[in-house]
């Protein structure tokens, strides 16, 4: 313990941990302290690197607030947040995939009937979603909650706009007897994530664009069933392939369609799997 | 792209940066996205748990202020700190090893001449502190400049104490001819690093304690040698052997001598390591 070196010091970090008292804990920390270890002697960092880092994360910390998780922002550009969506979210063929739930949603978003306009206002082309949520079977799952979030044309969220007083593209459906759902709202866009914060600057750093495809988000929960969060991407938008957060599935891209009036829609079925049992 | 899995996401990520401009940011991201993702998978992150970390992280910037650097006591808690300097310190033998900066160094603290009062106030046991200053060849280094920073009787830095209007316990001095410095200050005692935010969460979560054993700060700059950053530890201190941060080296531990008089004495020499052609 007096005369730690750079390998020695791992194991005498480990060791200070064997009285964690929850195992979990104890896992996470241990496996945390050894990779950050082998990431610090692998790379060699230097002094001036670390304290880089340090003022990295500072700056992080500072940038979020109750309306912006730059943390969040940091792991989904770091693929972080996928691989723990890909990890936790196996599920049987046939199912609809998970993909990362962002920094946007909102809990309490307005409550709307079938075939509501959650637009609220947000500005863009108008647009019609029809989509069934079903089970693996089949069959279909009357009265699920689902939450639906968007961008506006200009690609910002509501809570992106400040003084904005009312929610505008999102809220809160519920599927009928056949599993339906249906809501009025305006065309997603790509938009690019917040990029005037530490995440920004590194994604500057690496020659890295801020873009996201246009999605919608859904999160969909359904008792008995296995809550899906998850988006449907436009298809045809020039960033499927080099999404900013990692978060494209070909499973999930739906195709808007122009209708004769100009409008557009969007046609697109959810299958939820079945929760486990406890 | 379209169909990332927790195995092919990390080679994903790691094309993604295959544009950064600069090799060494390169580098570090790189090495970063690997172990980050090695670590989710071997300890099975679930996305409650992922959404704990997130917290965590940011309740630590937040608590990150003018006075207070969570990330700092963060990384040396993990031992983060000890490794990159055990890494970035080698020194031929003989040399005065170095130790961790911690978060309590003040940039412009008052210049004093030799022999004088760095206390200036600070609560604790009258001390005298005599060191010299040579290179490995024994040479007096005449002129280097030593910051002296420490904690008062009660384990406080000056910083930890909100409203106190002067810089107490801590000081700039100069190597007088032969090499020499003394000044006066009050006993150092050991101390618990600042436990009332996430960092001391984490050590309760493990189980762990937050001293640290009595030590004086020492920063040592002359021309044409190394920068030294170094601790000096009171011997027979009961966490010599546990120190929250892994700090303490075996040659860094001093004799505090109480006096006749009843004070109490340091003698301390440093070698410094020649400055490495640039």
């Amino acid at each position: 313990m007096r005369n730690l070196d750079e390998d020695t010091i791992t194991q005498a970090v480990l060791a200070r941990l064997a009285d964690t008292p929850d195992p979990r804990v104890k896992e996470i920390v241990r496996g945390l302290v050894r990779h950050l270890h082998e990431f610090a002697r692998e790379v060699r960092l230097t002094e001036a690197e670390w304290l880089q880092g340090i003022r990295f994360l500072t700056a992080t910390g500072h940038k979020c607030d109750d309306r912006r998780q730059e943390f969040i922002l940091l792991s989904d550009v770091l693929g972080l947040s996928m691989l723990t969506v890909c990890m936790n979210n196996r599920k049987p063929s046939g199912c609809t995939e998970a993909t990362v739930f962002g920094p946007f949603h909102v809990e309490g978003a307005p409550h709307y009937d079938d075939g509501a306009d959650v637009a609220n206002g947000a500005k863009g082309e108008p647009c019609e979603v029809s989509c069934t949520v079903r089970g693996l079977a089949g069959e279909p799952v009357a009265g699920a909650t689902i939450d639906v979030w968007q961008a506006d044309a200009d690609g910002r969220y509501d809570v992106q706009y400040a003084g904005l007083d009312q929610p505008q593209g999102r809220g809160v459906l519920r599927s009928d007897e056949s599993g339906r759902f249906r809501f009025r709202t305006v065309v997603a866009q790509a938009y690019p994530i917040p990029d005037d914060g530490p995440v920004g600057d590194l994604l500057r750093a690496t020659g890295r664009h801020p873009w996201r495809p246009a999605h919608l988000h859904f999160m969909i929960q359904a008792r008995g069933y296995e809550t899906l969060v998850t988006h449907v991407f436009r298809k045809g938008d020039r960033y499927l392939d080099s999404d900013a957060v990692f978060g494209v599935r070909e499973s999930l891209v739906g195709d808007w369609v122009r209708q004769g009036d100009g409008t557009w829609r969007l046609d697109f079925d959810f299958v939820l799997n079945r929760a486990q049992a406890a």
